[in-house]
């Protein structure tokens, strides 16, 4: 029994702070590195790189859409070859950030409307994955089991690592419930609790009718951006090693 | 007698094309390559090192201010820890577009008024130096004689090259005529030939006061946005051949 | 027989020219300038008011989407409201800088993935009508005759001006043939006369399948990023003038 | 006795929030509000202008350099034509915004490095000027009592506003402390209070050398991002109203 704990990091920009990273830092296994198109910028990987390696975190590349008004969150029509090109230009800014901290990048999870894209659209999906592949053949590309991402990472011989989610609902497919339906979030941070330690000894999750669904998984993705975050996943971490269930990055 | 040719290249962004690269790129031994922030985007950057690797040019990292409606030639105070990061960050992506087309970068060059405010700011200097090295220390520095940044790049421990302009003025202390002074840019063609075989043949330069100053050299600048340029270039290379001199990248 | 040929204008940014803006000056009768978002920045906004004044074109603003690099043509999923305030934003800054200059804007034409997606979008339609009534309830809002950013002007009470194109193969419905398709650009700068004169003397034009298709029309759009816009344009002005069409900016 | 308070207001930019908006818009009566160069964005603008609108609060545009990962803090070598060009732009782009909410603006004051270059940079001084009068000759320049802002600003025919600030320690001359000497800043409420109302009511304030000096001033500027901002404006206001000052906007 062994899972990752994920969770979007690095978000700050210049005069902005968002977040609450040192003490997420303190609690999950792997950080998804903003990159400086959607949110980050250059001082702000740097320090987050170093708390990560701090608290023994590895550290990815978490590149999205050049929208920094928009957090990376709007879907944008881009070509894959745009979209390749931006990938490999974000992963190998941080890889050089990381460097200067004596860290090398585990993996790669683009953000927000970028991956939500990846889910379905299998060109955009091979992009990010050729990008990813073209700058480090052993970087981890993650992504939402079944999805276009996941499969062009496999197609392009990368490792790859299936994520889900702590807080969101999931159908009776196994797919996430739209945040567009009602109850697609869960907030009761108890029932978030014991959903992860299910996930993560069971690898089943309740889906919203009730029926239990198996689920492939690699890493467990806590946000970050949400009151209480950083409790919740105090609690999440304390709650998985009380089950026995080894809390580790991927790449350990 | 050996020389390397430099140019600023692949400046274009966007749907906006600047500068004469195809062309400049048959004629040079090192291109400095935009890095996104004063000018160049991710796919700009890409053509820009395939096109280099094509006609056997070594490509370098060319950072900027973040400054892109000002191309990088306004002076910013920016701190020493603002400048590193950036400078890292350029670097690490430049290097990263690079290894997806199976390039390696030679070395590194300020841009704009960053290069000039790293000829007299130590501070400023060390922290690109530092980037540098952070980032990978086999890198070249390349700086103005005399400069802070060649002080700093020597300090750090890196190798440095020597940067003269083809058709710059030059006071008879061997710095440059500024360009606030009348006849700081040689405009006329046949003379910038024939300072350049001075220049790589003798290591001397005739100054405005007629003075013959020795000049340290490894690298030649040859500028890619004025018209006429890569015809220039094209005769600039072409007499050096004719003179016997031996042009080739730095780190060649 | 009265109509304005209009062109998108001021597209340079910083460092980069791009366009023919000098020359299509002085002979279009309206000019869609870029606000800054997509293209254009401050000093060149200026420049191209001052010079449309200076020839007697009437000025307008041309929002676009925020994505410079992408030149504004990529489809960005902004919300209406997003919309509806960058809108507002890019007419206000025109109309100061405009004002400066002694000039008042005569109309609005949404740019490139904007005007497109509002072609169809009616919610993002109604947002930039809103937008353009806020500010100025005198503008004119040009669009795609039938488009729904027509109908969305009309519904807000603003003056409109059907939009028609000079070097665009039509539909035997009287829609644009889409891009996508061969043939949907003409190239042949002969045909392309004859069509804008037939356009502005009986509002008709022969579609791909050489059927006669009644147009509405008050404004042809002439493109000034192709090679030889300047010539054709003129070409254009001056067959117009030659069959007694009154060329003249629609809100004059 | 009468006095305005002001206040850098709608700083916040798509995710990220900064300041306490909310509240001290409750107790000022001027608004600085950020125009999208530095901070802020368009949505951002709308809602700060249309709270502002609610409480009574005059809105004014508070144009800054094109630098949102510096905030605006850094100085940046622009021309003073591009000053007066972005100046020109920003304040249409809000004066556009304020019209949407029926509201317009009362006054511009530059921010961060922009404001303190013009307190001694002439030219700078007049481009903020000329930009100001370009655009509406109604508005009122607020600047640092003795600076070249004020000074262009007359030159210009400007209304101006002679500003102080509430928590900054004064020189014997009646100059700022430097932020660079210990001391410059005054971190304690009760002390901060009294000064604001000796300034309002007997136009003195002590120096850092205990001399009594004579302040010329039209409004006092209250920081709204520092702990306790909210706080520490409420309690201002609510003394200077016991002190029977009339607090009110410099253009009401």
């Amino acid at each position: 029994m062994r899972v990752d704990l994920n969770s979007d990091i690095g978000e700050s920009f210049g005069a902005y702070t968002i977040g609450q990273d040192p003490i997420l830092l303190t609690h999950i296994t792997s950080a998804n590195v903003a990159c400086g198109f959607h949110a980050g910028d250059p001082g702000v990987m740097r320090t987050t790189v170093a708390t990560a390696k701090e608290h023994g975190v590895a550290v990815g590349a978490h590149p999205g859409f050049p929208d920094l008004v928009g957090f990376g969150r709007r879907e944008l029509q881009a070509t894959p070859r745009e979209v390749e090109d931006f990938v490999v230009y974000q992963i190998g800014a941080l890889a050089a950030i990381a460097a200067t901290q004596g860290m090398r990048l585990q993996h790669v999870k683009p953000h927000g409307a970028l991956f939500n894209m990846a889910v379905r659209d299998a060109a955009l999906a091979d992009a990010i994955a050729r990008a990813t592949v073209a700058v480090d053949r052993s970087l981890i590309l993650f992504g939402l089991p079944g999805s276009e991402l996941i499969a062009a990472g496999r197609r392009a011989g990368l490792r790859t690592a299936s994520e889900v989610f702590a807080d969101r609902a999931y159908e009776p497919d196994g797919t996430l419930v739209s945040r567009r339906k009602p109850g697609a979030v869960i907030h009761e941070a108890n029932e978030v609790v014991q959903r992860v330690v299910r996930m993560a000894t069971e690898r089943t999750v309740v889906a919203v009718n009730g029926s239990v669904v198996g689920l492939e998984l690699d890493t467990i993705c806590v946000h970050g951006d949400t009151p209480g975050a950083a409790e919740l996943t105090a609690r999440i971490r304390g709650a998985l090693g009380a089950a026995g269930v080894d809390v580790r990055a991927v790449g350990a």
